[in-house]
């Protein structure tokens, strides 16, 4: 039973491959448990900083179901399940709500452009009813620089009202502050949960009434993300939001994803993280040395060193 | 064997959908029949205009094999295989060459944006290296207007030159003349087929070296688009091409898989034709009304009436 609601600093975990592109379980449980020690509340597992989208569905089961075999909590999982395909997205969702995940985190479908408020209304929707558990908690993923498909307030409105205590918060990855006002002004009080999409607006997010966020670089930073989730109110937060905010800028200059895995191949003595499935690139030799140097001048909570 | 290669007018052919929403192959098959009886040279079915993003990888796969098995000869078929995930595009592709399909036509991987050509090279290099079997010809599918994640000539280059015969043409959607100028100029006498993303440039590809078009609106006027095809040195040529053009235009008021489903669904006199998937809606009762209307004021070879 999902009646407890997840809180806090949530990481989208990369997802490690080996030298022939397939899912590596060892290390992805590892990192997992990593996390979790490091103080984040939940793993929004295969979300577009894992690469979830670069697997199939068959591939993203498996993983799930190897990491609750392997022992983290399917109360702490938020995996991605929102495929292009209605019968992907329900396959997905299906499987993680009978897992036990504390909720499922749903890209609307994003191959065509330029859809309605009323077929995205109809997609999801027809998740919800096909999967017909009222266990389900479904985080909607609202993250148009990359899906170019987005949720609007309207359809929020719409989803809450015919299937609320389901459709339980969202992840603002628009990049836009006014965007995340306007969610929270119109749906915390609610009991609808808003995450930032990234720890640049964690503590602005916490002070509107938001839950916490759902970051990239919770990847590699958990542990100084988690210190001002929790401290959000008290005098040292802007200081704290300074100093997470920078280190952000740090991964920011790089390709994410694979800037988050040359940090964790680094940092944990171990290469092979580096690996992308195509279309990413890892970073060249370069650019990891830069990264890993600028990353390496500040005050930083390394992955792999004080797990 | 598919030594010989697909060319003229070739149907991204729309996929009927039962009340339930599941594909409905006893339609699909009367279409395909039908579309290849009016001139079809090929069927690009599991396209853009086919919902095949909205459908699963198991799905396009029973609905391919029901096709095979319902007499659509496997070396008209070009389904398209590229998906955002390598090993699905991988599983689709390796079966469509196992049925002896005449080609695939395969979108780069379409849900990462701002990705680089090194990237999507190694996508394609990767899938063509696991399929590993000489019988595929792979039509790479350009169509930044909805994919977002574009095929450059330096990308296409660098693929000819690896996988030579391999890498056998492209579908150019996206509707900028100079890009299609460019792909033939470049490429054309090389043997690497050009087809034009829809019939609006049928005239012009096919005097600049292409060899025919893939075009949505194949679905419901594909005689009239064969006849240019075939006519196309003739003096009637720019007649025929002002003709089909302005049927399409017609069509192009309105989202186009619902428009060619509606206009389907009146003239063979099938009503659930015009069901959609989600995200897609299927047009109203009074832009329906208004498309039939306009094209039954046209010369227009009508679907179902001429079979």
């Amino acid at each position: 039973m999902n009646t407890g609601r997840l809180a806090g600093v949530i990481a989208p975990v990369v997802t490690p491959f080996k030298s022939d592109l397939a899912p590596d379980p060892g290390r992805y449980l590892g990192h997992c448990k990593w996390l979790l020690a490091q103080g984040c509340a939940g793993l929004a597992v295969f979300g577009t900083n894992s690469e979830a989208n670069s697997m199939s569905a068959d591939e993203r089961m498996v993983l799930l179901e190897q990491l609750v075999q392997g022992g983290v909590p399917a109360d702490k999982l938020m995996p991605g399940t929102g495929m292009c395909a209605l019968t992907d997205t329900v396959r997905l969702t299906r499987h993680a709500v009978s897992l036990g995940c504390a909720g499922v985190l749903m890209l609307p479908p994003f191959y065509y452009k330029g859809v309605t408020d009323e077929g995205l209304y109809r997609s999801f929707a027809e998740v919800i009813e096909r999967v017909g558990d009222n266990r389900m908690r479904v985080y909607l993923y609202h993250i148009p620089p990359v899906s170019q498909v987005g949720i609007s307030l309207a359809l929020i409105e719409r989803l809450l009202a015919r299937y609320p205590g389901i459709v339980a918060g969202i992840k603002d990855s628009s990049g836009d502050w006014n965007n995340t006002q306007a969610l929270l002004d119109a749906f915390a009080k609610s009991g609808f949960d808003v995450f930032a999409g990234s720890e640049a607006f964690l503590l602005q997010t916490m002070r509107g009434g938001g839950v916490g966020c759902i970051t990239a670089s919770g990847n590699v930073n958990p542990a100084a993300i988690d210190r001002l989730y929790r401290g959000w109110r008290s005098d040292d937060a802007e200081r704290m939001q300074a100093e997470i905010s920078a280190t952000r800028s740090v991964l920011h200059q790089y390709p994410m994803v694979a800037a988050l895995k040359a940090t964790i191949a680094h940092f944990a003595s171990d290469p092979s993280w580096a690996t992308v499935r195509p279309p990413l690139v890892e970073l060249t030799p370069a650019q990891s040395g830069t990264l890993i140097a600028e990353l390496s001048s500040r005050r930083f909570d390394m992955p792999g060193v004080d797990a």
